[in-house]
């Protein structure tokens, strides 16, 4: 018998096992595999975390070579990608841009309704490596200019910075986005990674449930953080004024973008190495970015411990993404874009372990609505002006699920 | 503090609740807000039951007119959409094409990163309306001929034909159509549904719900059924064959496509109605399907009553589905995005309800995998040979989220 305790947000309800990252926020430890996410930062590039998430282990040195060519050669686009990104108007949105886009990926597969195509470690690499190259394409075809193929001889990150721009990055620049690339891989059970697994229990194929998982990056309450501290930073203008603004923010009852997480009681583990590696850049591109970040930081962090000494609320991954990605030269609007390419790596990982042992996700509903009643003839219905009734009727409150 | 309970399939877990409709399994029971189906198929069409899903009252006869009308005008696509139709591979499967097309949607709306714009009934109605328009363009596009727009005189099931063919349909097949649409248009919680509202409960736009919705219901173990009982039809050529077909399936260790359902323990209310109209439909077009669908119901009812009599195994909503919709001559590979042309009413009002009292769907995951331990160095680990590792470890087990 179904439960009749309604819990909207599934907060506590264990949905399943992972055996690919394990968040453990109370302590700010964050792993994928067993390996800590500083050892990983400090140590590894994207290509071997993509190789560990997906096969449980660190590449051997042979493995990574192969892996950083093969990557290079599976970020082309298939021409008919290509003209749909074409064919979209340049004022698009570029989260909207990649979600079309990589649903489009499929439509060169062979045709095959059991999804068997599209849903292994085949399909999870080129998938990972063409989620760049789009975001990349349609920076460039927004500016009216053309879209640059991957190069064989740069790996991942340098590519997509490559691509956008038609110049090899600097080492630093390299380095900042392969460190941003690394942490933001996996997550355990975020929402855009449950989404996947919820199309991939279906049976649905690798497409389906990352174009899904893009979907969901798009909301507000999930990826689009980044480009809200940017709205703040922007807005600050000088680091002395940081402080006022917070002030202001907290009392008309907002928060500050950035900061504060729902697993994290101490600052999130990430946080330290995109700080430093937005250090670095500001010093070579300079910018003032960083500066204001660092300002707004100590600005929250006191004024927040003022105002809410009992909340544990910290600089999280999101904070100094913002900086770090204004200084690679990318525009506000691409952040989530820029998050989806390295998520793309736990979303792949996270599908190929739901099929690993499967079961359809399908949880129940309460139904609250009307009770049975007969049907109005057309002539004796009244309008209803437009107005939507979704509101629980007190009449009815039945289990049901469909 | 989280429950260690993994619950893979959230079954029993009640996630919300829905004044839209109420499946009631055990008495065989669907309900739309309160109307019971067997009263709308007999009584409404397509246009009420939207207007029912949105509003929560069937609309009144101005109502009615004026949604005929604006239903017709909404459903014409936007230029960028039609391009990335013709830039995609003739040989594309049909739903990959349409979760592309739905997606390109948005691209011609406001840059609104609030979603505001594409988050209310304003966008849902154009949405249900050219859901149809791109099944129908796509059939002609892969024929090779031009697509057709809707015409304003037509209501939605007529046009949707009207579109495929260029011709009126007949009054038969007209009903045919908007009695399934009728009957489809929702089922509370299914698998499809539930992942348009994890999307919509990160605040993303209706486009990106109702994209990850179709992305969910190309799975085989959801929106698949209709293209099965196809083949199996197709199988079994004369209906005295049927029972054998269904002995060896059986023996097999196989079951009947389209044959129970995990909610119904009785026949599908939808089902005698599909019944119905599909009888009607084959003796129009004089076909056979009809008649084989009907052998191959009653061997089944037979052959399950002797090997399982515990179980309650009848014809579910996607038995009849299959002679139905060839009867109104459309191929198999496009019977699932026919299913979409309805239940896009449903996805949109359960996205509605989920914005009108939302709360983030994001459950926890318990980690089994590896516990802490170092990073080797490149130089000093194991090839891992292309073997993925999904499985949980014997070392870990704890509870995380992310």
């Amino acid at each position: 018998m179904p439960s009749t305790v309604v819990n909207p947000g599934l907060e506590g309800v264990v949905v399943g096992e992972t055996v690919l990252s394990n968040v453990e926020g109370q302590i700010g430890r964050l792993t994928y595999r067993g390996y800590d996410i500083h050892d990983l930062a400090s140590n590894v590039g994207f290509e071997e975390v993509v190789h560990l998430l997906f096969y449980g282990a660190l590449p051997a040195q042979a493995e990574l070579e192969a892996l950083h060519r093969s990557l290079a050669a599976q970020g082309a686009l298939p021409e008919s990608t290509l003209a749909i990104l074409r064919a979209i108007p340049r004022d698009a949105w570029p989260m909207d841009v990649l979600r079309t886009a990589i649903s489009s990926l499929s439509h060169v597969l062979p045709n095959d309704p059991t999804g068997a195509h599209a849903s292994g470690v085949d399909a999870a690499f080129p998938l990972v490596a063409k989620t760049s190259t789009i975001v990349a394409a349609w920076d460039r075809l927004r500016r009216g200019l053309d879209p640059i193929a991957p190069r064989p001889d740069l790996k991942h990150a340098a590519n997509f910075l490559y691509m956008r721009t038609g110049e090899e990055p600097t080492p630093e620049q390299e380095r900042a986005l392969d460190t941003y690339f690394v942490l933001l891989a996996d997550h355990s059970f975020n929402a855009s990674t449950f989404a996947a697994r919820v199309v991939a229990s279906t049976n649905a194929d690798l497409y389906c449930a990352v174009t899904a998982a893009v979907a969901t990056l798009t909301g507000q309450l999930h990826g689009g953080a980044p480009s809200g501290v940017m709205d703040t930073l922007e807005a600050i203008v000088e680091p002395d004024r940081a402080e006022g603004y917070v002030r202001d923010l907290l009392a008309r009852g907002k928060r500050v973008m950035g900061i504060g997480h729902r697993e994290y009681k101490i600052r999130d583990p990430r946080a330290q190495h995109l700080d430093a590696e937005a250090k670095e850049l500001a010093q070579q591109v300079d910018s003032r970015w960083y500066e204001l970040a660092v300002a707004l930081e100590q600005a929250s962090n006191k004024v927040l411990q003022e105002a809410k000494p009992d909340r544990k609320l910290y600089a999280n991954v999101d904070f100094y993404t913002a900086p770090l990605l204004a200084d690679l030269g990318l525009p506000k609007d691409e952040f989530t874009c820029v998050f989806a390419c390295s998520r793309v790596a736990g979303w792949s990982a996270h599908v190929l372990e739901q099929y690993s042992h499967n079961r359809l996700i399908r949880p129940q509903a309460t139904y609250v609505g009307p009770q049975i009643h007969a049907l109005e003839p057309l002539a004796q219905r009244a309008a209803s002006n437009g107005q939507a009734t979704l509101r629980r009727s007190s009449r009815a409150r039945d289990s049901s699920s469909g």
